[in-house]
């Protein structure tokens, strides 16, 4: 039995708790949601007036110089580069994830179609999240080569489609539905015996789990700011490149950020030495700057502490379920190994819908994806071990007295 | 000869004086590179507070339907869409104006092989800004089914290009360097009488000058908001497609944001049966939600007396130039003629560096682009008559004392 002295205990007993403060989350409200919007920084507020009254308004373009404007796609790239594994010059943020992956698949696929003409399958997951998917299909339509995506159901599906047809495979680190967590090392090291290469997705991992894509012998790399990073809503993606594979390819979406001199005005392409050859157009400056508030918290933290205060976390959050809601038919879809875990927990259940919204109006806030999924997002710098006793209270009561069986929760808008 | 007394008496008669109130500008400079990065709109900072506070800090993921978050890209599209002769449901507002124009431009290409596909010619100006036509490289390297891009000069270029070989023509509505403005019904009416669609690219003309996509028979529009309208740096940027080839193509950056149905997990890609079918991934919310500030502006001012003191105040700039300036070698490449010019005024003189390095020192903020150009933005809603006296003035003692000629001038950065 845990009981809520334990879970304050514990709570004391948290190197992490500190940062808490760092966040702005507003009151009687218990976050589960910060894998898909991440929360505040406190901080973002006073930079943001900085860069639009000062960076904007009184340097105006000069800003591009004085306040590193265009800079900004490899100052913060390497910054969250040091919690990926990359070193300096390996990242840019940049663009969307879904734009970042049409360029490293661009440069995956050109790379093996030199080396290994008669390669012509993508591999991607049934279960990814489905920008993946579209994006794959619109490259795949637009160049017209005989290239064809096969969708695979998890790791076990991988190695019986890895034959000598396969060119790219695109895996999602940790799945955003279940939680599942690829062995990067593993799967990697399976990927390069059959000679296809893998890009990774790292939305639901970055920030949330330790990894190394050096290290890993990874790829290519791509992934949100806006989740576990706290960069704010819709902030532009990472993308990482082993230096390998960086000047072997001159990625199609060829805006002037990623020309070697774009001043210069010169009349034909020609892509910078580095990764800016990643970059496409212009940046949304003011978006793209609140990242450097979040990032720079985990900057302070330690990856392999947030992973494993994240693991008590989702322990925690699983067994209490388990303890207090056996009889409500919540089904765990996310792994119970630790080595196979992210950081969040999902549940199937046939109300879920109704139940996250119940468990919304009492301030308890999860998401909810379909088919029947209850999401419950760990973020171990503003989460604590309490945080899970009262989400798990609510649930329990929610359960109870039917809470869930409410009209009005029934009621889907377009957008959920 | 014009006399400051002139100018003073012009800026009482103005009835655009007001505007100036709206945005926040530096003491002691006159801001002249606003066809570069558009001035700060005041109420860009309480907007941002706001949004970072209330929006996201506040209510977090809620704020994707209850600030509408998901609806930015049409809604602002939609404000932005009556300064371009758009009808509500045409225009989203999203990425960067090179992605856009990646876009736009498969669209136009997969339309045109689908009728005419001997046609495999992509007209672009030498004089473009450059980033339209690496794009277009990309695009032609990455589908490699033989297209190619000709490069004219001008509008007299065109007629000589436009054979049956011709595809697309991508065309600056404004150029960024002389300020020519092209007659868009003339030029549409040519293009379509060869069977070539047309692109337009108002970077320089949006906000600038009136125009009417539907009525003069467009095809595609793209543009940048940060510019004439003031949207903040790197603010996403607007895409307008003809509604007669909206639903044929389907667009190749194919990102969950254009799905049909985003938040039903479907497995493969359907557009949406609407103009959201051009977005792709996740817009930067904080950056594309300040844009409506700007927009905002322009829609209580009328497009037709922002151009008419456009006019008068880049031909007192040119008037003066010639009156205090004749001795010192300016040479003026911006058409004279009204019906060829957009809201700037440039200049060729072998010290252009130097120049605008000298006014920029004195307050005065131009810029300078390559080959020896002086660029100056002239945006109605902030700038006044006396202030264009101011910057002559300004010019003329740099150039009477020779303060160009100081070496500190002569150091340029890798980015100017």
């Amino acid at each position: 039995m845990v009981t809520q002295e334990q879970c304050l205990y514990w709570d004391k007993q948290d190197e992490l708790s500190a940062f808490k403060h760092e966040f702005a989350l507003p009151n009687n409200v218990i976050y589960l949601d910060g894998n898909s919007l991440g929360a505040r920084p406190k901080e973002s507020l006073n930079y943001a007036q900085h860069i639009i009254q000062q960076e904007w308004g009184e340097d105006l373009i000069n800003s591009w110089n004085k306040a590193d404007w265009w800079g900004l796609p490899t100052r913060l790239g390497d910054k969250v580069g040091q919690l990926i594994g990359a070193n300096a010059g390996e990242t840019v943020i940049s663009d969307s994830t879904t734009l970042n992956l049409f360029k490293v698949l661009s440069a995956a696929v050109k790379i093996q179609a030199e080396k290994h003409p008669q390669r012509k399958i993508i591999v991607a997951e049934k279960d990814a999240f489905p920008t993946d998917i579209y994006i794959i299909e619109g490259f795949i339509d637009l160049i017209n080569q005989g290239y064809q995506v096969k969708l695979i159901e998890g790791a076990a599906g991988l190695s019986e489609i890895l034959t000598t047809d396969v060119a790219v495979v695109v895996l999602s680190h940790v799945n955003y539905r279940t939680g599942y967590f690829y062995d990067m090392t593993t799967i990697n090291q399976q990927i390069h015996a059959s000679n296809a290469l893998i890009i990774w997705d790292l939305c639901h991992s970055v920030g949330a789990v330790p990894m190394n894509l050096n290290q890993t012998n990874s790829d290519f790399a791509i992934g949100c700011t806006y989740k576990y990073l706290n960069g704010g809503p819709g902030s532009p993606a990472l993308l990482w490149v082993n230096p390998k594979h960086r000047d072997q390819f001159w990625q199609p979406l060829s805006g002037w950020w990623g020309h070697q001199k774009p001043f210069a005005m010169a009349q034909h392409y020609q892509p910078a030495n580095n990764i800016r050859r990643y970059l496409c157009g212009t940046q949304p400056i003011i978006s793209m700057s609140l990242i450097e508030c979040g990032v720079d918290i985990f900057l302070k933290a330690n990856m392999q502490k947030i992973r494993e205060k994240s693991l008590k976390l989702t322990d925690l959050f699983i067994a209490l379920v388990d303890q207090e809601c056996a009889e409500y038919g919540f089904e765990l879809i996310t792994p119970k190994a630790h080595q196979y875990r992210g950081s969040h927990v999902s549940y199937q259940h046939p109300h879920g819908y109704e139940i996250i919204q119940a468990l919304i109006a009492r301030g308890v806030i999860g998401d909810y994806r379909e088919p029947e999924v209850l999401r419950f997002g760990i973020t171990p710098l503003y989460l604590g071990f309490e945080d899970i006793w009262h989400a798990v209270q609510h649930l329990k009561a929610i359960m109870q007295h039917q809470e869930w069986n409410n009209q009005s929760y029934l009621v889907r808008g377009e957008v959920t």
